[in-house]
């Protein structure tokens, strides 16, 4: 199943054996919990650091519009990943860790379903779709953000169990 | 116009004089041609990147389809942005160049329009979801793939001018 | 689980310890067989209810349209409703009764699914988007027309089991 | 143009003369600012209204989302109602006022353009889905809110002028 | 500008020159009234046909349904088609004829916009998605319904004028 | 349950007892694994189908942005035809056979899920939407291009059990 690669087991899944690309069949794949946490990292300038942190009210609404529209988003990442599986999610939820030191704004996206695939481009969307607003409603103040380090953190469930990455 | 940062005339553009989010008001900005460039970089394990790139169909299958989903998802950033304006675009082109010594790709994308405001939201979407989608088609053989700087390259049109990110 | 409301029990559910919205974790909750009804009265000048009704093939279009309109939205709840859980509705079905003395016309929406949370939002938002489009075709005669009482009439199913309104 | 009403000049201009839908023609219609102001108002319980309000936190997250979940329902009006025409929204904002001795949550929908069609249905379709987000965040704790008086406060552009309602 | 053919002015215009997808540019193109007429035929069983337009009603919602979602897919078509344009539609409409002697319906879409790029695309999308619908509430009762000859009939408007199928 | 056909079983089985459309309940109905496959055949001018296969990098790139564009539209299927259930699709592919003495090319899609109403609607949009996109990255070429005999090959699973079209 999927293209091989000549050395190892390797696979490019999404090809088939005539390299070309399919859904992959989860037919009979076992429905199991799995969860799946991304995260991400918006790096400021300092002055829009500064803007963004300096008012309560105000970085609420800027991380409020950015947990609702990734969690959106993770909602409707089948429609933008083209060979995605689309599922029904029990569970989202976008955490933010503000770093002074760095100027920084930590992202990481959990997200859960009891399915027969992962939720890891679920995870990976959501963390993505909150650091594009970010962008977006700091960018009047620097056009220089930097959305670093998007990458899957942890993921659980199904066959291959649990995978975390190297800090 | 947005809420007033206390030291310098910097603003959350998307926050009214109360402090709370709205879509900017561009009824009284002038139409004119726009481009917006964005990138971003998909570092891969040396495995992964050679599973990506040792067959010319394979490689081929895998960008197409990156591509594909990046000038879709342009094509739909309002949909993802929640105060981005919807604008119909001239143009969506999306680059890779292959960096073989640090078994990276790096994702180009560029946007046009003719319209009253600008489209970086819609050139930052593109890359990221090409970026999201190699990181889906290549996650069986490395999880761990991360997805690095993802920024503005350039801007032009508007009544800011041209904007040149740093190198 | 929740924002503690000081005197009771009731919470704001999609709050989390720290006060931000996250959607519910429903991985714990059992499927089953679920059911909501919801209504709207769109309430018209006498005008624009006799054009509405005077003529049996127009009043089908009309009605027709909006029964389309609901039941698509209906679907689409959770791209909606930022919160909300996708899921895949077993029945949706949208029922219309004039009201001659009161230039109304009543609309009932009901949502089946067989899933781990309730179909009530999606019940009222067929409702609502069915009664927008009355008002969308109706507009040109009557812009005064008055959306009346959107309201859950009926649910059963889940760990709350069945809640109707109070008359 | 559109099904003729007996006695009056009233069509249901959404009908063609052979009285079946189809969108309506603006190829001749002139481009002009164009806005329009729909207002819905919430009813909830007493406790449910002091849940709501009790806490800023709660009442800002609560309100910010539900401001995201009908600015992007404005956006998307044309993929919701049928007959509606896609446009690009110059501006969209959306205000809440509570009023403590009704329990009730008055929402104030705004949305202007440039174009040859009005956006009535875009600000009514914000207002709706405003308020059942309100309705969904705040349904654990009561079910029987109702969503009252959905409706057009004012339009103003085009080739019909302004029009307010009668209060 | 294309992938050139080597015997011909013919290109792949989607294709840039080193041989790879993008949006074509319509930067310098000139806005003007266009229009675009498509048809498809569905080819149904004698009971199914039968079935269909036996009573008036049972037609009557059939159609509607089937117009309602053509015009739907219509406006939604750059969401479908990778390299479409986004666009404005300023009309939509679908006729249907029914031919008794060979069981068959014949359905007609135009779309019209003024606007930098054609609307073929939209009018073979609304053709298409109304002869799916018709197939999808009649294949209960003959799932070897056909759709047969789904093309463009006329366009007219830009830079290439007028082009009519060759009957 | 549906609208009674005079002389036989046949029912429209979208419309209810008054004769109005409505979702089929499937409420009762058991899952079961299901597959249907649809075909669809896009019959170019030679010069069209010469550029279309003349190079094998230009054919992979048209052949790609098909199958994406189909597989896409599959998971979007519920979208676009009004009465059709939102379902999880476990496989979708698309293959396409070129046929030189015709001039055709020949796309039949595959989809599979594990539910309980079948996906026949699923398959027949994806071989719809991979003829249009072809039909689309042609067009500069040859606007006479035809979509025929878009139809149901095969379907299993569900009380009906196995179907197969009459070649």
């Amino acid at each position: 199943m999927g293209f091989k690669h000549t050395d190892s087991d390797l696979t490019l899944t999404h090809l088939d054996q005539s390299g070309q690309v399919r859904m992959v069949d989860v037919s009979d794949k076992k429905r199991s919990a799995r969860e799946a946490i991304a995260s991400s990292t918006v790096r400021l300038s300092a002055d829009a650091y500064q803007l963004l942190t300096a008012q309560d009210n105000a970085k609420g609404e800027v991380l409020n519009t950015a947990r609702i529209a990734g969690i959106q988003a993770a909602k409707r990442c089948a429609d933008l990943i083209p060979l995605c599986h689309s599922l029904a999610l029990d569970y989202i939820g976008i955490d933010f860790e503000l770093d002074p030191t760095q100027h920084s704004l930590h992202i990481q996206a959990t997200c859960r379903c009891s399915y027969t695939t992962g939720v890891e481009m679920e995870a990976m969307m959501a963390a993505s779709v909150a650091a594009l607003t970010i962008y977006d409603m700091c960018k009047a103040a620097d056009k220089g953000i930097v959305i670093e380090h998007t990458r899957l953190l942890r993921k659980s469930g199904g066959k291959s169990g649990v995978w975390e990455a190297q800090s």
